[in-house]
């Protein structure tokens, strides 16, 4: 891992971001969209310019030598990583600052945090990696109930402290990141093998507290069922769950913070079950006619218990804006792999499935096809996009991505209604037409899990009221044709609109009750999930 | 299903049981364990001769139509099927009968009862098929804060309501029986496979409620991961989740539900992921020279990612016990099947796990060996089993299981302390040396789930006593060692001292919080999970 600091503003670290050509190819595929050469282009404040409150509260001598009120700590935990946050950042509006982050190094340092947060009516907010894209780390605090803000970043968590061979399975501490998470396992020959889009900027209880979507895109789909045990710090104090490979002693306690989003406690360690480094794998990409053949030939494959690692379908659009294909095909980027046997049994039943949905392999043999031809250029796509909307935003272009599930009945009359109510969004909030193209991220016996991109040309001074326009639209449609309003980005403060009305009013009740008993005076993550 | 009545002494409907051949081979086992040749027999009491309380309270008219407090309906609804409820019922003892059964046909007449029940004060107990073997079924009412003891059979809730092709799934009442759920469904071409000892005496509902323990010894162990959708009626109303394939919008609300037990609501109807009928099977049973080289060859099966539906191993006394070997080596029941393709490479796969392990296949070609050899006879033997204890405990023996889950790291010594702790305790409890044995119901990469009998020989008059000193001493010395206090039995009374200690104190909190607010009365299941 590098040792810059993270960007105030942007994705990752200073220092880092697209290349030139990167850069030319993502700006050409919206100068071709709309059709224009040139955008009106807003230039992003310094650090150093940034207007910033003054500190509304003071640590304690017994926690200052790791607390910090510092203007680049403040600034950079200011936003996550969500359109809003990019343009509320280009203009200044740092508003949510926290007055103090902590980076507390051990359990009874956060405990010590909750306390004197609990005593002057501050928020808490717990920090991963930063990098919610729905309004899950930025305090956003009232200045009534709430007389502060104190950001808990637990980077200072970052080992992995026990490792268990026999069962595989590792004790790592919550705010260890990916890549560490990875290089300490890999002496061991083991791998977690969760790798979301932002793996080297999320943590491990990150992941867990929003349930992360991970690289295995069937059966192993979100990291709860990785979740061997949790240690969850709450105001009331500690949770430790029992160490057990399968339990049926009441409801789950692991479920309960599984998804959590911080409002019930800091998930301060955990056993996680690992997975033996790959030895065999199998790659392929597919195409076919149409999305919808595509996607019936996805149906086929996770009904036949096939369990692929790799089944993302890209639509002929994503395809072509990603560089995989020619804008008129879509794409199957399909894996098996093992630690322990060859998967090319799976693979072959895999593809005759494709075969019967008009689905025509481009190569399905060399054992590191995952890395080359189609499946390879979405791959590095897939990884570099992220550094994109940093330059896009100023430019004055709306793009971000929406994710959901439904079940397969309903599939394509649902996504013709989501892609449609979208698109029309756009028109009419920008007065030009967009593009909203789709994927799958991850599939199940019983459905998909579509993700949603769309592109807009907005307009500065009105794009922060145009993306909302658009996103209230989509939210709408999902939810209206029987979607969830998140699969696996989290639901924060942005999707709480759509997710209060997904979630049942009584579950609410019972959850809202839960968190009073852990987290009495209300202080973890305000607004996020549920009020207090 | 046969149409005669459920018992209100012993398993299954009236008239069933064991021939008199197994009947003999069970006592047999019996008689050379214990060295005797006649056991000292009670008589169980006659329907007619059982003395019992006039009812509490009485319906109102409104209700009248299906509710009764007809003597066989009260005494069949007293008991579950635990030793215990065995032992109290031979005595004649139903004071824990309820004074009135409510058979509801439809949500509004299960909110019509709950109304009711709050009213006059009453506990309310949902019942399935009463096949609890924890203490989850049978009303304990203290008379002073339940003043009277209502149960709610859900049987009329029978119906598989929708067939979903496309995405595989059904939407299936809470109280449907697993055969009519299977008879149901069997026209459609899919299945469940949800196979618990039970099947033929309990019901969808109450397996969502216990976290049952079904079919597929790998990768779907447990009821959990096949609910797509629930809904719940609690005293407060209804609470119905949306039908999704997966997704990451907060806590699961159907992880509160499923294990819940009966606590916090009754669950009405789920939409159930399903299964094609299997048309490709592979079978084997496989020779270890001792239980811990197959439970070996069962980690590394488990962590090869085979995903065997069945994985089951015998240790040496186990197979004897149950006709399948001649107590001189460990037995695993081997299995695959599939509904698309021909698992041979995962069962040969499976054999060489084995081979390393100095596993033996007795057979491994025929594709029903399933029904055939050491596996056929070992399934019989599970499915008639329950039927002994009917006859066993008037015969003053003592027989038990109890089941739980460790990681693998720990199991052998965790193994070797849990059947020493109760070997000891029966000998202390009944002067004469019994016998523990053990065998894996389920399986996952990190751990096992071991299933432990035991036989004791027993006094009559000193059962009950003799029964709760070894249940103690196992219950202690697997909490100690780590495990859990049950994987798929569920929780009910019986398990709570030890569920308490396993179970974060804070997670507790939790729970009782959310039940006050869909139970503000604590009608539902009083002393099951939590104390209102």
């Amino acid at each position: 891992m590098s040792s810059a600091r993270l960007k105030h503003y942007g994705w990752g670290r200073e220092g880092e971001g697209m290349t030139t050509d990167e850069r030319q190819f993502v700006l050409g595929r919206y100068r071709a969209r709309f059709a224009t050469d040139t955008f009106d282009t807003m230039a992003v404040p310094r650090l150093e310019d940034l207007a910033l409150r003054t500190p509304r509260v003071t640590p304690p001598a017994s926690l200052a030598a790791f607390c910090t009120s510092e203007r680049y700590d403040r600034l950079a935990h200011a936003h996550g990583k969500s359109y809003p946050d990019y343009v509320r950042a280009m203009l200044g509006d740092y508003d949510c600052a926290p007055d103090v982050v902590a980076y507390p190094r051990n359990e009874a340092e956060i405990s010590a945090v909750m306390d004197w947060a609990g005593g002057v009516s501050a928020s808490l907010t717990p920090f991963g990696g930063g990098s919610s894209v729905c309004g899950g780390v930025e305090p956003r605090v009232d200045g009534i109930r709430y007389k502060a803000a104190i950001t808990l970043d637990l980077r200072n968590l970052s080992k992995v402290v026990e490792v268990d061979l026999t069962s595989r399975a590792a004790l790592i501490e919550g705010g260890t990141y990916g890549p560490a998470l990875e290089n300490q396992l890999k002496p061991h020959g083991l791998s977690l093998r969760h790798f979301p889009q932002s793996f080297e900027y999320s943590t491990l209880g990150g992941w867990i507290a929003t349930r992360s979507g991970g690289h295995f895109a069937s059966l192993y789909t979100h990291i709860d069922d990785f979740v061997e045990s949790l240690r969850v710090v709450t105001p009331r104090g500690v949770v430790e769950t029992r160490r057990l490979p399968g339990s049926g002693a009441g409801p789950s306690p692991d479920r309960l913070f599984i998804g959590s989003e911080g409002t019930l406690g800091v998930i301060s360690r955990a056993w996680m079950r690992l997975q033996p480094r790959p030895k065999f794998r199998s790659g392929a990409s597919v195409r076919f006619p149409s999305f919808f053949d595509a996607a019936r030939a996805v149906r086929a494959v996770a009904q036949a218990g096939l369990y692929p690692s790799n089944c993302r379908i890209l639509d002929p659009q994503e395809a072509f804006n990603t560089g995989v294909a020619d804008g008129s095909v879509a794409i199957m980027v399909l894996g098996f792999e093992s630690g322990d046997h060859a998967p090319d049994a799976r693979m072959a039943r895999a593809l005759e499935c494709c075969a019967d949905h008009r689905g025509t392999p481009e190569q399905a043999d060399a054992s590191d096809a995952h890395r080359e031809g189609a499946a390879g250029i979405w791959r590095n796509a897939f990884i570099r996009m992220p550094y994109a909307r940093e330059f896009l935003t100023p430019a004055g272009l709306i793009n971000d991505t929406f994710e959901t599930a439904i079940t397969w009945d309903r599939f394509e009359s649902f996504h013709d209604s989501v892609k449609a109510a979208t698109e029309r969004a756009i028109l009419e909030a920008t007065g030009v037409s967009g593009e909203v193209t789709c994927r799958f991220t991850h599939i199940y016996p019983d459905g998909p899990a579509p993700y949603f991109s769309f592109h807009a040309l907005g307009r500065h001074g009105a794009l922060l009221e145009q993306w909302q326009a658009i996103k209230n639209a989509a939210g709408d449609a999902l939810i209206a044709a029987g979607g969830t309003i998140t699969h696996h980005h989290a639901v924060g403060r942005d999707h709480r609109p759509w997710y209060d009305r997904q979630r049942p009013a009584l579950f609410a009740a019972a959850l809202r009750a839960a968190k009073r008993e852990l987290d009495p005076q209300g202080m973890l993550n305000p607004g996020v999930l549920i009020d207090p």
